[in-house]
């Protein structure tokens, strides 16, 4: 038996916010002080670092969940299952449903159980909870999926990654510009083809002082907000961080696999950073002595879509499925692999052959 | 091979808060007028339905994921390992880290990175994450470590399950003097003795009409904190659906663990209303056309403790595995069950031979 991702969806919000519409903020650094650069400097220097052009934020009146259950309908639909056929729902977030303008988060039912009201799902042994491990959230639902169906626990999981990082930006961090909003679901399966699907995984937490390399802290400009918290990090330390440790685990997969590098097609990563992304890449292929990347080997999202959290990779995987994503296709019997970094600081992967 | 549950550890906060406390309250009703009983007859017409005399808050310092450390280190100690050994760890939670007198859900980083730092864990491969399923959370990280030993990720899980409900109740609210703080964990293992251990397993969401039966909602006093949602429940469908569901599901983890009910030592039940968990018994009973119960079958301690949420079970076990409940032990080869209900709705059930 194997473990496959019979169908995949995303919800890509319509409200494109372009680097032009930072222009009118003011930006602050960490100590409080307004960055002396001016907007066009600051601008020009993200989107070279960055890549991200523009990004998407839902509508005022949207909640998470709901992305996550327009998502989720179009991968049931895809994966040509009834929903009566699910037997479990995981769903990834960090920061629950935050009403627009309010900033209690509202897990009270759990967005899964949201997603099964809406899906209008009866069968009451379909289990529905959410899970936080930071960006690789949907991944890391993929792996417990993994682990629901090779306990003979499930046939059939849903698992959604949707955030709504939009509201818990500060306007006055340059930061903010990185994230995104969007949700991304899948089928996973059992099937009864062998040496398909899920060939291996990796799940890891770096939890001494890179537990707090994100985290939530007031708004740079002293004084707004009292007492409100927002998403914060620290940048550079997650950079490197990153090169150091997603390279290694991405390497313990694809050797779990028993793959060698030349079969590898091609590689979905968490959209954090064009810059970064391309470091991680480039280091993962010097483990195994290659210097020259294979050609298209990395799609990316990200100079459109921007950083939605738990939403990159699954949004990635379906745009690359549906031929969305120019010079990326992937046939039957590609090996591929999903890999992700974030809060935690977590990193996962997968090594997948379709 | 078989999956046990190796150590169990618990946090009872010291902070004693007794009915009397609440007789200084203003009550008023969910349509936002005054109770027209008076206080002693609203807290004698409760205690006498939930059982509840006492209730624990935790310091005004201390932050959930704290309180969910504390019980893990007792938890690893009982179980006698390194915690280098340590493979994951599950947070069960619903409402993260609040502050005292604060609103922000903080949960970055997740709370069982938290406690893998205050650990000290070095294994970067002890992945940590949290989970959401209301209030049968920590039975659910169970089920959850359970899969993971079974698919071969795991020896040894750490699940957690602790909540600080007093950050999230509405003091004008009679229904909040059910709720307290409070950690519980455990070690759950993998073991090469047949027959022991976890024996079958229930899980289960009713998201239709019932998803909503727990939700986050306004102050029952008008004006009070305007915008500020506070945990809010629909009691009497909640008691209608608790023992027309839990029974059930109870029945069919324990036919599917192959145990006739005579041989069923001991049943751990979420301690959410003495009434219902008395009720809920009897039906399940029932059920097997037993009328008379079995003798001390159901340890509670819901007259001390109050309703912790996702704590509750983990801290009942952990009590009478010490000795420190009053005719309830339990002996190498019981055959007991764990079961829990809550927001969602969810229901689970863990049949367990010791």
């Amino acid at each position: 038996m194997s473990v496959i991702i019979k169908g995949v969806g995303s919800f890509i919000p319509e409200n494109i916010i372009t680097n032009q519409d930072f222009f009118k903020h003011e930006f602050y650094s960490e100590e409080g002080e307004p960055l002396p650069q001016g907007n066009e400097t600051i601008i020009r220097k993200f989107k070279d670092i960055t890549g991200i052009e523009s990004r998407r934020y839902s509508n005022d009146t949207m909640l998470n969940s709901e992305m996550g259950t327009i998502a989720a309908r179009k991968a049931v639909e895809e994966a040509k299952i009834d929903v009566e056929e699910i037997d479990a729902i995981i769903f990834a977030h960090n920061f629950g449903n935050i009403p627009k303008d309010t900033v209690q988060t509202d897990v009270l039912p759990c967005l899964a159980t949201r997603v099964k009201h809406d899906l209008g799902i009866k069968n009451p042994n379909c289990a529905a909870f959410d899970i936080i491990f930071g960006c690789p959230g949907w991944v890391q639902g993929v792996i417990l999926a993994r682990q629901y169906i090779l306990s003979g626990d499930a046939k059939n999981v849903l698992v959604i990654g949707s955030e709504a990082l939009s509201r818990v930006v500060d306007p006055f961090d340059r930061d903010s510009m990185i994230y995104s909003d969007g949700a991304g679901a899948s089928i996973i399966s059992h099937s009864t083809e062998e040496n398909k699907g899920i060939l291996s995984v990796a799940s890891q937490t770096f939890a001494n002082e890179e537990a707090y390399y994100l985290f939530y802290g007031p708004s740079y400009k002293k004084g707004h907000t009292e007492g409100t918290r927002y998403i914060k990090m620290h940048g550079r330390k997650i950079y490197e961080f990153a090169l150091n440790n997603v390279p290694l685990a991405m390497k313990a997969c694809l050797d779990k696999a028993g793959i060698e590098i030349s079969n590898l097609k091609k590689v979905f990563i968490h959209q954090a950073n064009e810059k970064m992304d391309e470091a991680i890449i480039q280091r993962f292929y010097k483990l195994y002595d290659i210097k020259e990347l294979p050609e298209n080997i990395m799609p990316m999202s990200i100079h459109e879509l921007g950083n939605s959290s738990v939403a990159t990779v699954p949004t990635l995987l379906d745009l690359v499925l549906k031929g969305a994503i120019a010079n990326h296709e992937i046939n039957s019997g590609d090996v591929i692999m999903l890999a992700s970094v974030g809060a935690g600081m977590s990193i996962n992967a997968i090594c997948y052959r379709v």
